[in-house]
Formats: structure tokens, sequence, C-alpha cells
């Protein structure tokens, strides 16, 4: 890194820290060093110090601890997704980050109660249910763990092929594009929750972790229900960004 | 309620609980009479019962319990400003909800260090801040808890004017456009927290309750930070709903 006269004094530390996260050498939950020693090395005062830690704490670098210190914390994913329409591959992918995908089940089974409204289909109907775990990481990351549970429902009356698809490749955006069905709308819901027992499992979180619960309607160009989905994303590994002008 | 023979017939179950809770003869953690008493009640099916039900629950009006039964719940509070730049009391009241603010502070003050840069403010430069506890209720509703707990940061140069205002009373969105200040475009991240003590005491919530933890920036019509707000909504109390089309 290549420093001249009007670089600020507090971007040395910064990059410094920085740095040694990316190396590896400094890793989640370890301690950096103290301030008073961040001072000595680069001989600039505490206060700037502070500002090239409090920049990387607000990226979510850095997490400090009154009395204990600071430790290294894995930033959030910031998911665009109440933005855009996009398929969660092509997201991730934009981010440069490396998308991975398990499916848990893909089924077709007789609509239950709770979901005929929601889908708009008649009892006894058939929908096709595919559960999913999504994983997104760095090209360097070892040891990575899921940030979301998605669990999407579609009429099957919409896509009867739907299970000819692998879904581990495969983004579900992408296959119903391919057969010329698009969403035009979607309608999100965001609630906090915690965890439960299942879902903890799954994502591997503390049961009782915070969580953002999202269900998604996504329309048709005719107005109707191609796709209701649930999703879990761990509080700990995702946040939501909006954009508003007016 | 009038019904003629083109009504479903699960609408005379769904109406009949939603006008017991609408006039307060069900309350927040009542149970409903159970599915068996219900269908003998309106000689309808259970099947037709519990898609009355169903629906009511997805509504949030109701909460079904494996085994226990059903029990009257309060339907979260849509928030939209994740599609509108709008004063809180306007966004209520356009839901025919009746808003209410407690200023817990209002103060100027130097900027703390963790501020400096997310309000692009130099280093010993002022700035405003207003604390407040706001509240959302019905016309009949009793026992009303807050709803949201926001902090906003402003800095002085911006508006030196901003303490002669009675918060209580008046809107910050209104107040600034009333001296010509703008906010043209929000950006609003949304994390999932647990609260922690402090913010459980002041919100009525248990400790350790999830939260929707928004921070904001508001930009006037030069690019400049007008405002970078921090805002606590009980996930209890709250949800959020994103439109997007393409």
């Amino acid at each position: 890194m290549e420093y001249d006269s009007n670089t600020p004094l507090y971007y040395k530390v910064q990059n410094y820290i920085l740095d040694l996260i990316k190396s590896n050498q400094l890793k989640e939950g370890d301690f950096i060093p103290t301030e008073m020693e961040l001072s000595n090395m680069f001989h600039i005062s505490r206060p700037t110090v502070r500002q090239g830690l409090n920049t990387l704490a607000s990226k979510g670098y850095l997490k400090r601890q009154k009395g204990k210190g600071t430790f290294v914390t894995k930033p959030k994913i910031i998911q665009e997704n109440t933005r855009f329409i996009e398929s969660y591959n092509r997201e991730m992918n934009k981010k440069g980050l490396i998308s991975e995908t398990k499916v848990l089940e893909i089924s077709i089974k007789v609509c239950p109660d709770i979901l005929l409204e929601k889908l708009g289909v008649d009892e006894g109907e058939k929908i096709i249910k595919l559960k999913r775990l999504r994983y997104a990481y760095g090209e360097e990351e070892q040891d990575n763990k899921p940030i979301l549970l998605t669990t999407v429902y579609i009429p099957f009356k919409k896509f009867p092929n739907l299970m000819l698809y692998d879904f581990e490749k495969r983004s579900l955006y992408e296959v119903l594009e391919e057969n010329n069905i698009f969403i035009k709308k979607a309608v999100r819901e965001i609630e906090a929750k915690l965890s439960n027992k299942e879902t903890s499992k799954l994502l591997e979180i503390s049961e009782g972790s915070p969580i953002h619960y999202i269900s998604s309607f996504g329309y048709g160009e005719d107005g109707s229900v191609i796709e209701y989905s649930e999703s879990i994303y761990p509080g700990e590994r995702n946040k939501f960004i909006v954009e508003i002008n007016r």
C-alpha cells in the first residue's frame, strides 16, 4: 500500500489491520493489538488510531468491546433483494462471492390448507415444494456456514416439469425464465424472529439467535402468484439494504 | 354483516371472530372456541372453519398452537418506510392509526468519533441528537406499548434552530421541509438483533427479544448527509414490506 502526504493517517492503521484479516493472519474472534500498541507502532495519536478502528468496526470487520479490547468479526452479507428481482446466484456473483446450494427437499404434494389462499389454488390441487440451504463465500474463505434457508412453493399446474431440473446447479428464476415464466412483481415482508431448534441446526447458529424471516410472493404477467417462499436469514450473517429516492 | 349465497362459508367464521376481537370481547392472549365448537355453531364443516381461522392467522389476528388451541394476537404494524420517504406521523395516519411521540433526549453535543464519518463532519464539530419513543394505535385500543425507539443525529450547521421545535408534536421531516431542507434520498440497512437491557425497558419487551435494527442515512439535494438515524423496532410489533417491480 502506498501513502502520500495527503493520505489520512488513520488509513494506515485501518489498512494494516485489514491486510492481516484478508491474509488470514487475523481470524474471526482474534483480538487485535491495543490502541496503545498501534499508536506506538505507527507513531500516531490514539484518537487517530481509534478513528481507523471505528471505520473498520462500522464496516463490520471489527467489534469493539469496552474493557475487553477489539476483535475480528465477519462483515454481514448485504442482501439487495429488497431492490431487485434477481436470482440468488447472480446477486452473489455480482458481489464477487461464490454461491453454493444444497437441496434439502423437492417434492410434489397436495397443497396444505394454510397455503391455499396464498398460492391461489383450489383444495386438492398439487404444489411443488423446494427447500434449499444456500451458501456464499469469498474465494479464499474456509469453514463456510449457510447464509439462507429458503422454501419455495409453486402451484404444480404453473410448471409441471420443475422436478426435472437440478436446483443445486440451477437458479429457480433462470429456469422459470427459460420456460417463459417471468416474475414481474415481488412483495416481501421482513420480520425479526428467534431461530427455533430445527432451523438453528440447519443454519449452524445458536437456538434463539435473531433471524430475518422473509415471506415473499412472486407474481407473473397476469398478476397470479407464481411462487410463494419463506426464507430465514441468520441475523449475524446478513443485513438488508433499501434505497429510496423521491 | 349481511351474507348472500355467494359469500364463501368460511367468511362467517372469520367475521364472527374478527367482530369479537374488534369489540374487545376477545383480547390478546384469549383462546377462541375450538374448531369443533365453531363447526357446530355455524353448521359448517371443520375444514371450512379451519380455512376461516387460517385466514385470520395469516393476517396476524390469531395464532394457532398445535394441541393447545387458537388464541388472539395483535397484528404487526406494516412499516412501509422501505418504499417511501415519509414522516412517521403521516405514515401511521394513512393507516388510520393515531401516533404519539415521547422525546427522551434532545441535545447539542460535540460529534462522537464514531459518527464523524457517517455525518461527514470534522472533529470538534457539533451535532444535534434527538431520541424519541414512538407509539401507534387504533382509536379504541388501550394498553399501548411503543413500537419504535429512534435516535437521529443531524450536523448542527445544517439546522441550528432545530432545538426550537417541539418534537412530541412535530415530525422532523415536516420541520425540515418547512425550513427548505429536503431529503432526496434515503439508504437504510435492516439488521436482526436481540434487544439489550436498556432498550427492552424502554420498549416494554423482554430482554433478548428479536428486534429490527435499522440504520438510515438521509441525503439532501447536494448529496450531503442531512440526518443519520438508528432505530429499533420490536419484532413482535412490526414487519416491513417491500414491493419490487421490473
